[in-house]
Parts: structure tokens; C-alpha cells; sequence
């Protein structure tokens, strides 16, 4: 049986979408099967702790009607992890990952320190306090800014490959990086040619996300390890939720109606 | 001058609005004006992470009402401390607090150790992950659990009192706690009783959020000590939030026009 | 009622308290009355851990003095935080308040950093363990030092504002602090030029301490939260005190008679 | 192409290789091939850091043979993970997992805590210190000790059975463990009808070092991320190993020819 | 050359000096000659951070005085480690040592985990800071109480050891403490029949300061090894010591003279 | 009685063990006797885990004999302290020190921060989480490396002291380090120089251990304090080392025989 992974871009255009489902296509299990979908309001980009709050009721939606709708796996596309344990709590059978979770477990098993390439200062806040949470803390060698918006990735991609070696440079040589990880998934497509470069591992957070997201479904699979609903992914109450008329308040009909599985 | 002070209630309803106002007036600073306003839509309350997220827009959206009717704070009602961070990010004057940093930052000036009397396991997830965020994991002596729901704490206050007392109890003579949080603003009005009989202070998060509000307020004022605006908390672009069409998408008109005191 | 807060220079000299407590009183609440005192005799400043030790005994003697004479608070002006967990022990109605713990619990609600600039690199030891005792390790950005003695920073504050505009500068750029604290009480006086300057919240140590005292006591006045008195900070026995002559070897006469409003 | 996976049992009998290979064929994705081998002397379990030490050796041979031989990945199969960093360190193109850090990180992507179910307190020690260099020491709930050597797990399979049982019910009542982790191979065969009973994912470690495996040899061949070289894991000189007789002296002739895919 | 070590009881009474001289001697080395003074006024015993703060200008005294007179180490005879970094910082030339320091150094070599036994709860305040401070708190197994004052454990030696005993074996059981170390200075003497009964190693800390003292001049002696004298522990300088009266105010006459080998 | 003290070189050539016992015998206590000796087979130096794996099973063999042939100590002379824990597990009278524990116990009570010069970069991983494991990673003010190996340490001392003083020099500058620790045993003999330079502390590490072995041995002689042996170093069942052939196999014939003095 193949497995379903539905890419869910938290950003409102769909300009890019056909260009994420290719270059995920190209490096995805054979067993795998993409679909990337996007937030359908909101933002462009999640720079903001705002922005990423407004994004958080579409994204949600998207990864409960992508579980409705028999996906295996959903990955949240963007490098803060923007609800991903709310994701996992709304899940009953779907797996969900993020870029950041899943870069971070995947540098700690290939090398000692790793650096994050983020665009801004600004971002460091929520990712610095995501490496606590996983538990990474003590392998984090650097944070080293590019200074780009991440709309400006795509747009100048010369001139983002030229900053990206700079400062990768810099974090082997001065912050002794092993692993070099490009904190936002509007960075792919750049870690190939840069990795040959400088013959360490460059992680790509949409592809490591993918990776993971194939595990989780692999060993739910084989080992029905899935999730824990005992304690802080509890599934929400239906009955609330439904009572409380949220469906119809938020645009989410349907939403939550009993899993045809469980009837 | 007063400090107008907003508390802002994350959850759908608003029959205790009157009774938390009164609450929050016995408490206030003389020279402080209380309202209270509720989310319109949502949850009715918010134990899921899930509902934590579909409220955030709301509150959001409060907040910066709040800042732009010339509030001097907002407090947001609910010991998750949902989008504390993002609504400091959002605001250019007003300050913004929460429950449960403001409960840790007075235990910490007032004792060695404290305990959060919480209402279930399932919320320890969160709080303590804010434990760790804010810094006072080493002061934290223990979560202790009622087992029981936001909104059974007003249902049966006999019951709620009882139980706490028992938790608290333990709380002192088993885990060494100096200090006890009660970790809901819902379990408002038990402290004075309870700290009584215990002869230990017991944290009201509400009036503790409250104080805080006022002392920000009150360096704001003074000092100009405001929110840093230079690094994680930097405003978000309006020019973007404007052609986004973000106002229109979420239903915040004119919620983002240039504020008059700029122009 | 007003708050009677007690400032207590730990240094032996009185020619800046005329100065201390005109400049306490520009900032102070309206319903606050300061009063400045210092210890009549010892150092003239505390940059030695030797210093510190010996000027204990008198801030210790000040503080049960100021608690019997009536005052609400107590502050003890030396960014050390010397004896202030001494101090709360020793107090039975009386809040206490130091400049560290002030400033850092405030820095923490403002933004997400801070560095503290220094005199010289010899106070980083005991100032870096109160940190980590506070809990805010993780939002230390940096300690940068002045090289310049505390009794150097009013002999030429030009030299002092212009010494500190450089390392303030550096740890913005070099270090991201998004708040400055200044590490010495004795830097009263430069935050709110530095802070029109940089545009980022600079805190003055002294005054960030008369707030959190008028915070501690608002909070007693208010909800009767005070030092627990279970634990730690449990009352030393006076009938100890008495009977090892404490009072007469230290010059403390008729320090700890009983508390007339508990006779 | 197949993923081929060496799993390697460092205890010196091999009357149980066809039944792990036997079990590990089961779990395995359809394009693995397992083979299963153990190393030809000293002890038969490991729970003292002598045995382990004795047993690295071997281990490490039985690794540098298994690249030779053209596997894909090997699994030192105990969970004290013995030399796993060494092993990274002398391949240059296999990859190396082991079964403590695999479920480690299962384990944090699938709840929020867990706890370890050992034989005997002797053996915290090491997975203690694993478990904080790995970085997961937040998320650990405890250690719970079943009293039993690794070779009785399998002797009285009932009796080990019921001793999980009871260990693994406090572990979730007390210690509130939402995902627990069977804290040695030679626990293998017990998790599923386990976590039937409790409806917490029982990780059975033997299965997760086979998909962290599958995992690595995957991201290995899609993105060419492999163990960074440059650091920590830097391939040991083969001149010096030639040059001091090692391979005579350990009875490892030819492990360190040049790789025919270098010449 | 013998080694000369002061030892300093913090409290004001010297009926023990003789006893405390005599059980030293029994530990020393044969090069060893201990000496045994008292503080002249203040607390009978540190239980209090009060007491801590009164006694510490006497302890200073003390010590300074003891380098003075030639003695080659000074150990400060209290748990809290009174003072001791503002004893290293005074000294030139004699080392200090301290009970808590140099217990928790020989704990860490002789075990993986440790548990103290206090006499209050009141005390863990400050000796949990300095196993932080101190950089051992991942060892530290738990406190356990005896609920007993200092005073008494020599008044009843057989209910102190009988209540000794009850606590330890809770520790090894119930805590998995490997080292006990017995948390005050005053509970010296029981460490031997204890020990033999539980087969732990039970650390006396008034010889374990003993013994850290002579490994400190041992060091200082054949390499050259000493408080370094260039950060936090920089001497305070003399001239401001004699400008500002230190001697004549704190009845410290000639204290602070040059020293002859200065000369 | 005299201490006997066998410091056992881990690397397979002997033409510098007269050399390193008689360094040792300059910095030896009277009443100590040290014998050098080094394993018979292995790597030239242990720079790769690698390597420091191949010479444990010889390590831990030298230990043992050494015990057998009654010695007080033995010195594992490797600054990564290879299979030190083991060792403490293995004896049953003899203590055992490595290089690095012993040097960071006796920095931490000389001072407040240090910095570390290594060889090369690579070594940190291995010395970085001893760091950590022992506790002192707050104290750590940097690793810094002088880019050679360690057989160049004394091929040209000139270039190596040159180099040392170049890294110190930014250690103290930079680093703020206040104690300076060379992170190899190779490093011996260039310590008293450097440290005169400078005016801190250089701690050479062989010596350190050596010192830390003679404290060591006389805690267990005069207070019977030994590794404990109910927790994580039990002793290894002899039976089983029997029963598995683990002396034959390993060429430790007798090695394991019952000690006489148990009999």
C-alpha cells in the first residue's frame, strides 16, 4: 500500500505548489505519493509570530480534512513548526511532521554540532525555543542570519547561494559545525550544489520533513506505533466541538463528524 | 492619567464576564479601569491545544482592538498564556500579560519553590514547556492535578476547594513547595481562603496577570521601558498585512490603519 | 496609605543620598515616600566578594530597622543582590527587593535577551551565578565590561556614557541583545539618553527595583501574598537571638524586640 | 536496489541469531535484506561496562566488515548503544544506528514523555548519560527497574511479561509516561501484546534501530546525507593503522585495504 | 614541611574545639598539624542565612588572620560553605576549603549519585544552590531530612544515628543514592558505624574538607598550583582597605598590613 | 605505608615511560611509588574513538593486574579518561583517576572559569560530554585547539609551547578564563613555564591525576571511603567471567582469580 503525504504550504498562494510537489516527487520513496496544498487566506510568509497565528486555524484545517480524507502522513511546511503538537492532538490515525523536529533528529544522528541558516534575526526566537523543547540545545553550534526575507529566496537565488556559502563557511570554521541545517523550506532546493561544496551534510527541512514523515508512517504500519493519546495528545472532545458550534463558526463543516472507522 | 487595563477571555461566552470584572476591581490599583471582553467565537475553553490554536485569531484580534481603543494593557485570560508572544509582537504601545508568567515571576520573588495545582495531566505539556521558556524549571517544585475540567471548577465550588486542599497539602509536605499557583484563571476567588488555612501564599494567576499589567504599565509610563522592538517582537510589516488582504480575509477592518498618534 | 519604601546604599558614604533620593522620587509613584539611608561604616563600594561580606551585617541591620520603624519595603542598592534572601528571611512584614532580580525579572517581560554591561570582568562570578539562581540563563545574551570602577562612573560621565554607547553597540550587533540592563546601580542616571539612542529598552537597576518593590507590596497591601514563611525564608527564632547575645556583640540593641503588633 | 542491514549482536552466542533474524524480517520494509551475526567471543550480556568494553572490539570489527562486505547499514543490538560513535567514525559509507538512540527519538516525535523499563538499577548509569547526550533528559518521566537479568527475559517469558506489566502501569499512573520504552533487545517480542493493553506505543528497540537504520541508508541514497566527516567522525588514518600492526594485532587482516571504489 | 590547616568553627562557642581537634587528628595525614578556633561572637549554630550573613565578617577574620600567622590552609566548618569564594579571594598564599565543596568533589569520584542527608528542609535552600554552583545537581539524588536541629545531634547520639539510619536506607532504596554524604559538620562522628552497616561509602564532610585541604596545599606546594588571582578571586586592594578604616571599623587592627614575604 | 601508583600509558610503544615515571616522581608525595607501564599492543595514540576503543580491553587488563598485584592506584593516562568508569567497576581495593576528571575537580576549586587547549578540534566531542557528564560545563570557558596531533606535542616543543601561549593568551583575553587546562597528558612538562608567564594556574593533566590518585587512596585509607559498589559499579560476577571464557579469550589467564585476601 503506498503512502500518503499531503504537503501543506501554510502560505495563501499556490504559485509554488506545482514546483514542491516535483522536487519532493523527486526525492520521495517510490512507494510515496504527493500532494501539496496550501492555506487559502492569510499571510505569504510566516516571519511574524502573528502571521503565524493567523495561519494556524487554516493549517489545522487542512491537516484534520487531509486525515478525513485517508492521507497517511501531513507535513506542516514551514521551519517554525507552526502547530505542529496541536496537529498531532486533532490526529487519530494520520502522522503529522515539521521541518524543524525533523531536521533536528536527523543532524543529531549524523553529527555532534549543527548550525541553522535562518534569514533574519528575528526568526531565532522560535526556533532557538523549538531546539530546547526537542532537546537539541547542546548540539546547536550556531545560529548565522542571511539578513533575505524568505520571499527573497526564490527571487535572487545567485545572490542566495552566495550568501548561503558565506555563511556556512563561517559556521564550520568559526562555530564549528559539523552538519549545516537551512532553517526554512523556502531554502530548498540549494543544499545539493552546497553540500558538494563543502562536503558536509546540508539538511533540506521540506525533504527532512518528508523523510520523517515516511518513518512515522512506516512504524505505524509495522508496529502500530503511533502518537500517544493517554496525556497531552488527547483527541478533543467531539462532543464539544460540536456543541460549541465550531465547525460552522470557523468554515469547518463537517470537520469533525465520527470517523467512518470507528462507527 | 488611569491605566486602562483590557482583560481579554479566550472563550466563547460571556455570563461571567460581569462576575470576572468585579473580581478583577477588588484587586485593582485605584487608579486602574478594568473591562472585560470575550472571544466572539470558539471554544469554551481551551484544555486542547487545539482549541488554544482556533482561539488565537480572536484573541489577536482583541488585543490589537484593545491598542487601538487606547488601552494601556491587555491581559489574556488564560493560564496556556496563548500568543502572549505574538501579541507583544503586535502591539506598538500597549503592553500585553498573561497568567501563567506573571504567577512565576511573583512566586519567584516570593519563595523557593512552587507548586501549579492544575486540573488535568494534560495540561502539564504546555505549562511546563512555559516553565522552561520563562526560566523557573529549577524553582518548580511539582504539577499537581485536580482531575477535573475548567468548567467544573465554578460548577461544585465545594468540591473544587476540596480537592485543591488536599493537592496543596501535598504539594507542601511532600514536594517542598514554599508556594502554591493555582494554574487556571478559572480557579479564581479559592485563594484567600486557601491561603489562609495553608499559611503559604496561594497565586490567584488572574490577580497576579493583573499586577503585572500594572507594573508594565507603570515603567512604560515612567521610564519608557517598553517591549524591544528590535529583535523578536519587531512589529509586522502593514504594508504586507494590507496587501495580503489579511484585514478583509479575517474579518479585522481597519483593525491595521496606520495608528493617528504616527501620523 | 502610602508605600514607605526604604532605599539602603550598602556603601559608607551619605554625599550622593540627597542625590539618590531626588532621583528615586522623579520615578516613584505618586503615592510612594523614598527615603535614602546608608551603612554608617565598611566600603566604599562592593566589587570584592570580601566587600560584600562585610558590609552583610549592616544591610541586615538597616533592613530589620526599616521593617520596625514602619516601612513597607526595603531596597538594598548594590546589583551584587547582596543578603536579600538573608534579608526576606529576617522580615516578617516587610518586602525586599535588589536590583539584579528586579531587572532581570522585568528584562524578561520586554524582550527575549538582554546583555549587562559591567565595570569590570571581576563581578561577572557573582552576577552570572544569580542569574542562573533567578532562572534566566537562557536569555543572557552577554556580560559586557566598562573596565571602570563603580566609583569612576560619576567622576566623568561622559567618558562613562561614551564607554557604555560602545559596548551597548556591541551587544546589540555582536550579541543580539534586545534589552540592555546596566549591572550597577551606581550607572543611575544614563538609561534614558542610551535608550533614545539605541531605541531599545535600557534598564536602570535602581529604578527597576523601586518598582519591584512597589510591586511586592501592592501584592501584600492587595491579596496578602508575601515571602512564604514555610520554608526557606522561615523567621530566625528570637528567643535564639536573645539568648546568644546577638544583639549586644553586634550593636543591634533592641533589634529584635517583639513586634508590637504581635504582642 | 535493497537496502542490506547487518544487525550485530555483541554477546558471544548464537543460538538466538535466527530467531532475531527471524523477528527483525518481519518488521522490515519489503526492499531490506537483515542478516544477523554475533561476535565469536566474550560475554553473553553486557550489563557491566567491563562486558561492554570487552565486547567493543568485536563489535567494531564485525562493523568495519560489514562495510566491506557492501552492507548498507548496521545495528549494534544492545542498548547501552556501545561504540556506536566509534562506528560512525571508522565507516565512510555505511551507516551505524543502535538501539537506544533510535528510540529515543521515535519516542520524542510520538508523545511528550517516556520512560525506560530496565533490568536492573546498575544499568541507569549509561542510558542515563545517553539519554542526556542524545539530549532527551526533558522528556524522560524515569527508570523502572525489573529486577531481572537479560538472560531471564527470555527464560521465563510469563514472568517477564508480568513484571513489564506492573512496571509499565506505574510508569504511566505515577510517572505519567505516555510512551514507554523497553529499555533492552533482549526485551524484544513483548511490545505488541503490550501496548495492546495500555494503548501507549511500546517501543520494542531491536524494531526502532531497524527503521532508524532503513531511515539513514534512505536519506543516504535520495539527498547523500551521510555521517559529516569533517568533525567529531573523521575517518582514522589508515597509514597509522597500517603503520602500527593493528590488523595483526586484532586479528583484522585486510579491514583496512583502501576501498576498491577509491582506487 | 608540615602541612598547617585552621579549621574555623562559624559558631560562637568553643566547648567542642578540643573534640573537634582531636577527631581531626585522628584523620590527618602524619605531616598534617590542625589547629581549632572558634568565632569569638555571634550564632551558635548557621541554620539561618541571618546567622550565615552575622557570622561572616568573624569567619573572614579568621582566615585572614590564619594566613597571617603562616597556616597553609584555612576549612570553614559549616555546610553552607560560608564565605568561602570571599575566602579564597582574600587569601594570598593559604587555601580554603569548605564541608560541602569538597564532599560533593569526593562524591562525584566515587559514585554516580548522591543523596545529603540535612537536618531541615530550611537548609536545602542554600546547599541546593551551591550543588548547582558547584556543578553537580545531574548526581544529586535527593535531600532527605532528619527534622533536627544542629544542636541536637550530639544531645541524643542515639536517636540522631537511629533517625541517620532511617533516612539512608529510604535514600539507597527509594532514591537510588550510591554515596550518602551527611549535610552538616555537626554530624560528624557517625560516618563509620553507618557506613559499615549500609556498605556505602558515607562521607563525614568536616574530613572531607580535612582531606581537600592538604590535596589543595599538596598542589600549591609541588606545582604551583593556586587560586587564580586574575577574575573573580583578584585580592582587593589594600589601599582602599587602610583609605576607607576597614581595620579600625571592624576591629580588624594590622589585618591587612603588607606581608613580609611582600616586602 | 606507602602508596603504590601504577600510571598506565594506553598507547603501545614504551620509549617514554622512564621519562613520564620520572616526571612523575618529581611531583609525587614522599610516601608514593609510581610505576609506568603501557599496553603491549594498539594504537600510538588514541586521537580517534576509534583507537581509544581497540585499547580499552589492554587498559582495563593493566588495571586489574595492577590491582592483583597490589597497587593503590592506578592512572588511566589519557586526557578522554578512556574506560575510566569501567575501571572503577572492575576493582575491588584500588582506586582509579583519569586525566580530565582530575583536572576539572581541582579547577573548579581554583578558580571560576577554564579553558581547555586541545589538539585538535576533534578531540572535543569526546572531552565536551566528560565535560558535561562530570558537571562542570558551566565553568567551561572554551575548547581551544592548537591543530597538531599528539605525537607533535614533543617532536618540536619549541613550536608546541609557542603555540600554547598564542591560544592561552586568547583564552585568558577572549575566553575570560581564569584557569588554563592542557587537555592532553602528552602536554606534560610545559605547564610551569607557561603558568609563570601567564600568572593563573596551568594544570597539567598526567599530574593532576596523580595527585587526585594519592587523595584518592587516603580517603580509603584513613576513612575507608572506596567507590561504591551497590549501584552502578557493582563488581562483575566472576562466575560468569569464568563460565564464559572471557580469561582465555582475552588472553587475562588468572586475571580473574579470587583475591587472596578474601579467602
Amino acid at each position: 500500500m503506498p503512502k500518503k503525504i499531503l504537503y501543506i504550504k501554510p502560505t495563501s498562494y499556490s504559485t509554488m505548489n506545482q514546483e514542491t510537489k516535483e522536487y519532493l516527487e523527486k526525492y520521495k520513496d517510490d512507494n510515496t505519493i504527493v500532494d501539496v496544498v496550501n492555506v487559502s487566506k492569510g499571510p505569504k510568509h510566516l516571519e511574524a509570530l502573528y502571521y503565524e497565528a493567523l495561519a494556524s486555524t487554516e493549517i489545522l484545517r487542512l491537516v484534520k480534512e487531509g486525515e478525513n480524507q485517508g492521507y497517511d502522513a501531513a507535513i506542516i511546511g514551514c521551519f517554525y513548526d507552526p502547530v505542529l503538537y496541536a496537529a498531532r492532538e486533532i490526529c487519530e490515525h494520520m502522522v503529522v511532521t515539521a521541518p524543524e523536529e525533523s531536521s533536528l533528529h536527523l543532524a543529531a544522528s549524523l553529527g555532534n554540532t549543527f548550525s541553522i541558516i535562518v534569514g533574519r534575526n528575528k526568526w531565532i526566537l522560535t526556533m532557538r525555543d523549538n531546539v530546547d523543547k526537542y532537546g537539541f540545545t547542546k548540539k546547536l553550534a550556531s545560529f548565522r542570519s542571511l539578513d533575505m526575507g524568505v520571499l527573497q529566496f526564490h527571487a535572487a537565488p545567485g545572490t542566495t547561494e552566495k550568501r548561503m556559502r558565506q555563511e556556512i563557511a563561517l559556521a564550520i570554521e568559526k562555530d564549528r559545525a559539523e552538519i549545516i541545517i537551512l532553517g526554512c523550506t523556502m531554502q530548498f532546493g540549494f543544499f545539493a550544489q552546497l553540500q558538494k561544496e563543502f562536503s558536509v551534510p546540508v539538511i533540506d527541512s521540506m525533504l527532512a520533513a518528508l523523510k520523517y514523515a515516511e518513518l512515522l508512517v512506516e512504524v505505524r504500519e509495522k508496529m502500530n506505533w503511533y502518537t500517544s493519546k493517554i496525556g497531552s495528545f488527547t483527541l478533543p472532545d467531539r462532543g464539544e466541538i460540536k456543541e460549541w458550534h465550531i465547525e460552522e463558526d470557523y468554515h469547518l463543516e463537517g470537520l469533525w463528524n465520527e470517523r467512518k472507522d470507528q462507527e
